[in-house]
């Protein structure tokens, strides 16, 4: 299979073309960089020295025999994407290239405007470019958990069966996004599932847990394909940031009283649904979502296995409950749907202490990397960046 | 009170303005005058001869004796906006300012990116600006009817409870809108609500149904007053366009079987819609949804309605089924709710014969004006405009 992998130099972008790449299908990345740059405008870096596209790209040549193609574009820029689809042809398009940080959506007015209008307008670009170009290709989108919030109710994949005064409908299931970010997956939502309907566009849109873990089968079979490992406040996210916090001395980052559950993913699961997904592609106009998570955790008790786990590695941690900078339910109900994609041959890996070891063994292998000034949240809810 | 109309020149706008001057509020107009533009792209015009808004200012000072102050500006420009309301600081800043058709934003590519970016980004920044401005302003927003389509449940006012697996939640009702344009309304809930829980901002959505009539007590009062009235196949909405079609013989425009249903309001109750949202505000961090219609018809029994009050006048009119160029139910449930404004003291105008005897007197009077070649559907939902 032809897939183009949208956001191919990122943090999930880069291990799922790798993955896919070795199992055999024909892979592009088109990815504008602007990734790279928010780490200069924030004056953080990644944990891990990752290196530029084009020697990680050159090392998996060199190190699989198998070519994968790049695509420098933005996709807010028409010209750029519908040059790649009219070049790549791909048979399906893994859509990565959004701006992914609630943090970074916060931090005032400007960086509110930009990620709905990087996100939105990007999106809106691609179904115009598959419409146009590769009408029967299966866009392969990334939603999040958090375009749900956290409703008193299970939460369904997708849609919602809903019986009210004596009548009966399957509805798009209700939204309550957390943050400006989290508001665009909800606007791409609504713009895709339109747009399959119309055009007749197949689409699947993966809701998609925190994400922990850094390393694949692929990334780690030579240095030069390791892949981001963020522990900033901005783009890094609770499992992994706590195993830095704990290498690095500092207590680990529990905001407010730490109820607040949600589902995670190992990386190593989230190609395998990609592929999953790739794999299995819905029918011509079909807007099939599939919540991509395996297990449910709260941030407190999350917390509590970094630093049992850093404890055996003779590291002391302490849980410590910061004041929340976010505006969210700190305890709710909390129960997610998750077996389509169990369903269609996903074997999860659960969260355990060989994962947690390799985690917090990494922080330690890169300790020296490690800016404690980077940590403690800046960017409020309430007010943007303080 | 001090109300800020955004949109103000627009064909909503411009009689609520007068609406709300006239009662005694102090009125503030902020437009960027591109729905004039429309006009002169799609080489279209309003069956009125609607004039220049400083001339039309003068007038109503002239004739009422109040002032209504202009802001030329565009709301995706946010230091415009950011003057505006630091020199103006209004009570109320009631938002028309959005480009409001679904055709337009069928059109192609451009326009629907055009419609999500001026839309979405307009309104972003009027939230900011509101935030850290006037924090107290209560934001009155058009929002549609069409936001929910056609579901085979009632539709309430914004929110629904839901009852699921034996669990209860009070829910954002689900949405599905059937255009690009429609698409940015839903878009615009979405972030509105959110900014009320993160920042305590007051606002009332308005999904407000077709609107017809041209006519308030206001306009009325001089020639130069007067109202727009689109009947072009982009911005014409279904009751008026019929009404000209009928003066101008050409068959009525029904799409497809005509029994889509949809909400309609007369233009003196969207006025009065207006004041009693401004006159009832909510309370700070509320978001409250009114749905903005008075009377449930669907487009065959509306276009029944035209032709046998044609007839009276001496006019024999021909109801025509087309096929229809956009993607929508032809036959469906519908029953929304529509309480909250009649609670709060709306009296409707429902439609009866004495409007529509004026609206086809409207379109004879103007019959020199009227285009017969802007009539019918070009914008398709499946290709754009063909």
């Amino acid at each position: 299979m032809r897939i183009l992998v949208l956001g191919g130099d990122g943090y999930c972008g880069w291990p799922t073309a790798l993955y896919l790449s070795d199992r055999g299908h024909e892979i592009g990345i088109f990815d504008s960089f602007i990734r790279r740059t928010w780490d200069h405008e924030l004056g953080v870096q990644t944990l891990t020295d990752i290196r530029p596209l084009h020697q990680r790209i050159a090392k998996w040549k060199e190190v699989s025999g198998k070519e994968i193609a790049v695509f420098p574009g933005d996709l807010t820029r028409y010209d750029h994407i519908e040059r790649v689809l009219e070049e790549f042809r791909p048979d399906a398009v893994v859509h990565y290239a959004e701006q992914r940080s609630a943090p970074y959506s916060m931090i005032d007015r400007e960086h509110a405007v930009f990620t709905q209008y990087n996100n939105v307008i990007g999106t809106l670009n691609l179904l115009f470019g598959i419409r146009d170009i590769v009408p029967d290709c299966h866009l392969v989108k990334l939603g999040t958990m958090g375009e749900y919030g956290t409703p008193n109710i299970d939460i369904e994949e997708g849609f919602i069966e809903i019986e009210h005064k004596g009548r009966r409908d399957r509805l798009p299931f209700p939204k309550q996004p957390g943050s400006f970010y989290h508001l665009t997956k909800v606007h791409d939502t609504n713009n895709i599932f339109f747009a399959c309907k119309i055009w007749k566009i197949r689409a699947t849109d993966l809701n998609q847990g925190v994400v922990y873990g850094t390393v694949t089968e692929q990334t780690m079979r030579d240095p030069v394909l390791v892949n981001r490992f963020d522990y900033d406040e901005v783009f890094g996210t609770a499992l992994n940031r706590f195993c830095v916090q704990a290498v690095a001395g500092i207590p680990l980052t529990v905001y407010g009283k730490g109820g607040q559950t949600r589902g995670f993913i190992d990386i190593r699961d989230t190609v395998r649904c990609i592929e999953i997904a790739c794999d299995n592609p819905p029918a011509p106009g079909e807007f099939r979502v599939f919540n991509q998570f395996t297990e449910q955790f709260n941030v407190k008790d999350l917390a509590e296995k970094v630093r049992s786990a850093a404890k055996k590695l003779g590291i002391e941690a302490e849980v410590k409950h910061y004041e929340n900078p976010r505006i969210e339910a700190e305890e709710h109900y909390y129960n997610a749907a998750n077996t389509k994609l169990i369903d269609l041959g996903l074997e999860p890996h659960y969260l355990d202490e060989s994962l947690l070891d390799s985690l917090v063994n990494i922080a330690l292998e890169n300790k020296n990397r490690i800016d404690p000034n980077v940590i403690l949240p800046r960017v409020t809810w309430a007010r943007g960046r303080t």
